[in-house]
């Protein structure tokens, strides 16, 4: 797809593959940099986010961190303010935290995932963030 | 430093601070992403050498994966030919092999360095890479 061309093209590390999931809104792109595995317990992923595109309330029992390399975003825990999000930033997302991260509804949105401690266990994926509540960040 | 700010100017994260360190033959500058902790276990840095900067021989005892961001670099393991690393390009450390990694000559080079394991210790730091070797890599 052009557009996704023309990301990659501003992008650090491979877009990957445009996939649809029921755990995100709107279309995301996934690259696996590291696999997961027993040897290094550290699967990266590269995922890229089309402007609109969440993922819906999901907690991950061993934490995860983002590193933000290109484009406008968010991200909320649960019960807090939704933060915006820019190339550079970091984020550390404790264990059993629950939150969502995406795009804004302008940019698109491009940050390395860490699954940290994945021993622990796979995300526990939940409820959708309404359009009504996306559209409406400030 | 004015080359710093340069550099700066052209990287995804933080540079932080310029520092020289008896493991590295030249400058490299280093921001602290993610500390070390038993919460996450993932210690992340952002590590930029100034051309001609590398680091000396190591092995970590839980392996390393680097995630290069800028610029060109070289990796080397025991006993194999120097790769030579580009913007997007992600290494596997397994744990316990002798390596190192650094600019080339004549570019910057930025890398994320994630500590893998890092309950298994740190990091073993042996010679340095002798300047004949490394202005020779073809």
């Amino acid at each position: 797809m052009e557009c996704g061309k023309e990301v990659h093209d501003r992008s650090v590390f491979p877009v990957g593959e445009r996939i649809t999931n029921e755990n995100f809104i709107g279309p995301v792109w996934l690259e696996i940099l590291v696999s997961s595995d027993t040897i290094f317990n550290c699967p990266i992923y590269n995922v890229t986010f089309e402007p609109g595109t969440r993922n819906n309330w999901h907690k991950h029992p061993g934490g995860q961190i983002l590193l933000v390399t290109n484009g406008n975003g968010y991200y909320q825990e649960e019960g807090k303010p939704v933060q915006t999000l820019k190339t550079g930033d970091v984020i550390s997302i404790h264990p059993d935290v629950k939150h969502w991260h995406g795009a804004t509804p302008d940019s698109w949105f491009t940050h390395l995932a860490i699954s940290t401690n994945p021993q622990k266990g796979e995300a526990q994926w939940l409820e959708p963030v309404p359009d009504d509540e996306y559209h409406n960040v400030r």
